[in-house]
């Protein structure tokens, strides 16, 4: 069996917007020798994204002065430039995440479903997968999110559909629906549901759409902020903040949404999940120590704390209250794990980092990050 | 006559992105004997966009993490933020301008007209105004081009009515419309009215909507771009590139344009001229000598050539064949011109570059920008 493996110093799992961006960090580096694995396609979750979502990131070709494209996963592009979009759609966005990794000659294992992690003697990660096995001195896990909802957040949740299962809003009918989560994708879903639906109840367990904290983490961007406030305006839509969802029963005829105070929502069509989405770390539950919050421990280096070689790269990635969860917070740690790896192999690190710091994609001083707005 | 003069050691005209971002990087650098006059509001001429008009460069609050605003002019603030728009009107970013102002307590004399700038013995700038007469050691200029349009680019032009001239766009009515100039603004013109006309006809003297140069100064953004292939796939427009407008001329019941190459285009209503801006340095023309170009020559530190003392700022700043006409460019070098004022008047100014570059907003090698996008 171990004579079959193919024997690599990195592998990469997940060929989306961090694992294609890390992968080039290495290549920039003079790494060559590793794998990007994915069970679906190069940007497989941006394909599954509801047709009509599209990104609340702006894109701008302003690489030329400085401001790198805020979607851009490498120094020297940009989604604005590949596809002629300010905000793009995830099927756009797939586009330039399958450009780049081709004119890199990205090794993307494409559709390989990666069965089991485990670690040998040595400390090498044996990935097996239902093609290729692989061998790696180091891991890096960038499986993000979209592929990983959550949703199963309380009981009868099987009675409701995640966002993300939606292909298209327009393939829902129905004159009224209602929205369980009510940050952007339930504002994202309450918009496009909204040509066709009468009434939309928004209901989330905190307030919705009111926030003085001027990071995107933490409040609706402006186009969602309006986009809400356009759907009060037309009266098509309900709030229910601070209605913590315990239950959903259905009924004969109805679907009943229960709080914790016992409050009700009762709606025609099954209710849907805004409910955001878990890991995707499950394959690798072990060699992660979560936080209190249940985000993992990671070293200065995006190293996990519990399992030495494993790095973690995409959206989950938090410091010091800081969470990365978007393109442009992110892709500033891939080079900081190429250069962690880089360094343990023995290669010379210090150009590779003044060219990601001059691109504005290497952040290790947080003390700057997250300042509020003077006015 | 002499005594009633204000001596400041700055006077700066124009109080709009460039003359308050300039005004703030002043105050960073702890300078404030300083004044700035303009003879409209603060953002006077993004008050006079047409009510339609919104920014091309889309502003998002990513501050927090390194990316300055787009469209912010100073480093502690965000547009995005402020307004709560993505790509804001000409009227809401005048509204953070102000809102800028007020806060930082900026010196802004306004409604007040420069009638003369001479200098005296010393070599001071004299400013007589409508209202107060100032005496200066340093002019910075910064009045933009919004409020100079190029109305008289051919024979005829007084048939025609300027893009920055109108008001609202549903102001004007009519089935058919020619507009002359086919960059932003012609665009811009072009998808408005549409809403209305049956048939656009947009006019220039080079190719319309193709180029492949990937920086926004020398292409149609994606926005733009895209709504020009939506105008062509409604069968709205016509486009007329390679088309040289020599004059118009106005008939009885008609206006006809007039190529160098003898091609005419007849339309019934008054041509609309989205031929851009000039200058704006009519009232200190004798104090910059300008290149072939039209370009005002200037030192590193953006200082007349022909002029000691005398300084640019906003979108007619040039070097080395790159143009500064997005905010998110001339921006940049705010504080190259303060620091060069700041040194001369013996302040130390270390501090204060290393605070503006870190914001990204301090451009002093032009040595990696407009460089090409790799895919």
């Amino acid at each position: 069996m171990r004579q079959r493996m193919k024997c690599v110093e990195v592998a990469i799992v997940g060929a989306g917007a961090a694992g294609v961006g890390v992968g080039i960090a290495l290549q920039d580096l003079g790494l060559n020798n590793f794998v990007i694995v994915d069970r679906g396609r190069v940007g497989e979750s941006f394909r599954r994204w509801p047709r009509e979502m599209r990104f609340i990131t702006p894109s701008f070709y302003s690489n030329g002065f400085g401001l790198l494209d805020l979607n851009s996963v490498s120094p020297t592009t940009s989604p604005a430039f590949t596809l002629g979009e300010q905000n793009p759609t995830g099927l756009q966005y797939a586009a330039y995440l399958e450009a780049l990794a081709t004119y890199r000659h990205l090794p993307a294992e494409t559709k390989t479903n990666v069965h089991s992690i485990t670690r040998d003697k040595n400390g090498r990660f044996l990935l097996r997968t239902d093609r290729e096995d692989y061998e790696a001195q180091y891991l890096i896990w960038g499986t993000g999110e979209f592929q990983y909802p959550n949703r199963c957040p309380f009981v009868g949740s099987e009675h409701c559909v995640h966002t993300s299962c939606v292909q298209s809003w327009a393939e829902l009918s129905g004159s009224e629906f209602a929205i369980i989560g009510g940050f952007e994708s339930g504002v994202d879903a309450a918009t496009h549901l909204a040509s066709t639906a009468d009434r939309i109840t928004l209901i989330d367990r905190n307030p919705i759409g009111i926030s003085d904290d001027p990071d995107p983490s933490g409040s609706l961007v402006p186009t969602s902020a309006l986009r809400l406030r356009d759907l009060l305006d037309r009266d098509k839509l309900v709030l229910r903040p601070d209605f913590h969802v315990v239950a959903v029963e259905r009924t004969s005829d109805a679907f009943v949404i229960r709080s914790h105070a016992d409050d009700r929502v009762t709606v025609s069509s099954p209710p849907l999940l805004a409910t955001g989405f878990l890991g995707g770390q499950t394959l690798i539950q072990g060699l992660f120590e979560n936080d209190p919050e249940g985000f993992p421990m990671l070293t200065p280096q995006d190293e996990s704390v519990k399992t030495q070689g494993l790095f973690l790269v995409g959206p989950k990635v938090r410091h010091e209250g800081l969470l990365f969860c978007f393109i442009y917070k992110f892709r500033q740690r891939f080079a900081v794990v190429a250069a962690a790896i880089g360094e343990r192999l023995g290669v010379d690190t210090s150009d590779f980092i003044d060219y990601y710091r001059e691109a504005g994609m290497y952040l290790d001083d947080f003390s700057c990050c997250g300042e509020s707005c003077e006015c």
